[in-house]
């Protein structure tokens, strides 16, 4: 049986997905990359409408590709965002809102966070760490954009997004699963993270936007640091979210 | 007294900066951005050979500007290397092999690392966190090109950037300097680098390049690893870098 090469409908919708109005009027997303296509695959099959690659890309991944279309190098390069494309791109449904109960020690949450990169880097880290529920703050970058799922490696697919409207209405249901505690990272104040005690116990971990932080300080929440000796810029969202991250994994493996 | 344009040969300067060649050629780097102009005239003013602007910079920068050239916001965007300029590049020298002393507690050394943005991202979390000795091998990119000193947000100049022949001849110099200890982090194996007992004191600590980490594995040197649950893609080079660096902090701060 040979394998079909991509229809109309079909290419058209490749190039609308890396536009915010194309992705929400199809309700669809671009997954890009290897190891991308890998996670979505693993992770949320049932989401996937079409996959385009090229010869070598498909001999590369030597799993089934539901709804396969073949590309030639040169056919997908005018399709791909990215200067070294990998050759196969998946055209999946972006997950609803998860229904399954809300798990796992603390809360990862995202308010106002305007770089894909950042956000796709952030969610891979957090994936790596066995992460679950990634959250966030309208008015944030589209978590389900070609450049964020390509930096997150499509980790996307195996977290829990939730999105809300604004910060207290997240914290507000935080508190109603049972994770009563919002941390905030600051880059000049607050307790230092690797101190706070209570920092990953049924917690929120609020990481701020890049250029103002977060877009409010609600009731009762605690600013945490991360103590820079130096006196100097601090770190972006994306490494700050790493420290803070990997400093959940260090408790965790303390007494083993 | 007026603010005179830049000759061509400036111009021209400016634009061969942008390849190696230019700077061996010339001896000189281009330095970038706000943050990264300041960072050179705070720790080596002397190595400025000259500064083109815009007046909205100048205005910005609030200091006094050797040997500054003023430029309009259209011609200064046809030199910059960023979409989004920040009007203001300075010429400087590239600072000579450090006679001074080593110094600090650990040597941070990066081994074939190819990134330019890696590279600028770990010189500025290490001087975030109060680090000297920043040691590499050739076959790295460029710590002084254009890109990297952007990421780095200048750090270049506030840290001793030491180049060697390769890994071996590295650790040598390193020995021969009172630092005998080699750590290599390593994504799969080795010590947790949450209890590694003589992770900073005294040591060198190696990250290898993105593609295939280190170049070798020295005699008598140490895998060190950064625990990861989620059982996935490991850290990027500059995020790994990150978590050890703030884990050097952590431990310094431990007891205060």
């Amino acid at each position: 049986m040979s394998i079909p090469s991509p229809g109309k409908r079909e290419l058209g919708l490749l190039k609308a997905l890396l536009t915010r109005g194309g992705r929400k009027r199809s309700g669809c997303c671009r997954c890009e990359g290897l190891r991308a296509v890998e996670e979505l695959l693993d992770r949320k099959k049932e989401l996937v409408e079409f996959i385009v690659a090229t010869p070598k890309a498909v001999s590369m991944i030597n799993r089934e590709l539901p709804n396969l279309r073949l590309l030639s190098d040169e056919e997908l390069a005018e399709y791909s965002d990215t200067l070294n494309s990998q050759g196969i791109i998946a055209v999946a449904k972006i997950p609803e809102f998860p229904d399954s109960p809300v798990s796992g020690n603390f809360i990862l949450a995202l308010d106002l966070l305007n770089d894909p990169g950042n956000f796709g880097t952030i969610a891979r880290t957090y994936r790596a760490i066995g992460g679950c529920e990634l959250w966030y703050t309208k008015g944030s970058v589209d978590p389900w954009c070609d450049k964020a799922i390509r930096s997150g490696m499509g980790a996307q697919f195996a977290l829990n997004v939730r999105k809300f409207d604004d910060l207290p209405t997240l914290c507000d249901n935080a508190e109603k699963a049972g994770y009563p505690t919002v941390y905030i990272a600051d880059p000049h104040k607050g307790e230092s993270c690797f101190k706070a005690k209570g920092l990953f116990d049924k917690s929120v971990l609020v990481i701020g936007g890049e250029a103002n932080g977060v877009s409010m300080f609600p009731e009762n929440a605690k600013s945490v640091m991360i103590p820079m000796p130096g006196n100097y810029e601090s770190l972006n969202a994306a490494q700050a979210a790493t420290v803070l991250l990997l400093e959940s994994v260090r408790r965790s493996t303390e007494y083993i």
